[in-house]
């Protein structure tokens, strides 16, 4: 008796890892529809309670959801995002902003010391990108490229956990403050301060990335609050 | 069939929540023994496999351990700490520094924007607790007041993701930096800083403020390579 329930344990623990994995790794990526349950059981070789037991787990921790007759998607990309998402959540937008600029002086920071060519290449790539979309006024894909900007700052800072979290971050507040393409785009005057934030990490030059990224953290907080204080 | 199945998710889901809450409220603290499966199964209202599968749903969210004959305990306060810490356990300890000083540099300035009488009150018996395990050279102590004074730092930044995130990543680094204490209680020089940047949040200098977190952190980073490089 012992036995078996030690045995049952670790094998919907297993099948928890095993589908982990293939979500954290991306093969399986967010919105995809799991295989059906038979197909599952056989590539697991598991029974269909220890697969149902290991997919209610996922459910719980944000990673799937499961939708009346329709089978169990990936819902979120990885447990600390889905969990960083409950959180955020809870919390109220400014609180989120906070953190999420604590991130970005940082990775301004880091990104001047260790960004590589390979970082240099797509910083430019997408400053230019964020250029021809102010250019051609198309708010959609103005925010997008500032969103690829951003994340290409951060990635030259080259700390995974600072990666993470801001990504995660930013997911969440992509999901929950509908109207933040409307305040990215808001601001045209950031082309001129996102030029000089990815000169400065180009140049090596921390100061004035740090200045760089204080002051559009400022704009982006006057813009939000106008948001949220003015008529939409 | 698919009433009772909907039923008995929603009936461990219902468990799962009540557990996480007993837990994140503190009612049951971390080391905290779950008392008896026959008497959660009452407290609840549910069988001993609903109450099973739950419990192994919060073990894998890390907010559980099981041993072998003695029961469950508690073995974190929250999923975000569960989590946070099973990815700072996948990264080096420079990354997890970088972040968390990230945290700190924010929470500085927020603090001397923020903090009330309240929290001056706890700064000044922090601070003072510091000096006085230092002129007594008692490491352990000074660390621990070392500890209280950071946290009472970022709760003084009034933002609650901030103190979440912050107050999790240390914990996790308590874990997995055995000698912690000994770096921290390193520096003697540490003393003046702590008491400009308590200076500084008390009179709402953010400039000095920022500083002193920028000297702190380097020094720290100094004896943490020079720990990690040199001889033990």
């Amino acid at each position: 008796m012992d036995i078996s329930k030690t045995n049952r344990l670790s094998l919907v623990e297993q099948v928890i890892v095993q589908i982990e994995s293939l979500i954290e790794s991306g093969t399986w990526s967010v919105g995809t529809r799991l295989p059906p349950e038979l197909e599952l059981m056989q590539q697991f070789d598991v029974s269909r309670n220890t697969l149902r037991e290991a997919i209610r787990a996922l459910v719980h921790a944000g990673l799937l959801k499961t939708r009346q007759g329709s089978g169990s998607f990936v819902s979120s990309s990885s447990v600390l995002g889905a969990v960083l998402h409950r959180r955020i959540q809870k919390s109220n937008i400014l609180e989120t902003l906070e953190v999420r600029h604590a991130l970005e002086r940082e990775a301004a920071q880091l990104a001047a010391i260790r960004r590589n060519e390979e970082d240099i290449a797509r910083l430019r790539m997408y400053i230019s990108d964020c250029q021809a979309a102010a250019v051609a006024k198309n708010r959609q894909a103005y925010a997008e490229s500032d969103i690829k900007l951003h994340k290409a700052i951060v990635e030259a800072a080259h700390n995974s956990v600072l990666i993470d979290l801001y990504e995660h971050m930013t997911e969440s507040m992509q999901t929950s403050v509908h109207n933040l393409v409307e305040i990215t785009s808001h601001s045209d005057f950031h082309q001129n301060i996102h030029s000089k934030l990815v000169t400065a990490i180009i140049e090596q030059n921390i100061d004035q990335a740090i200045e760089a990224v204080n002051e559009y953290i400022d704009q982006f907080k006057d813009a939000l609050l106008e948001d949220i204080g003015g008529s939409s």
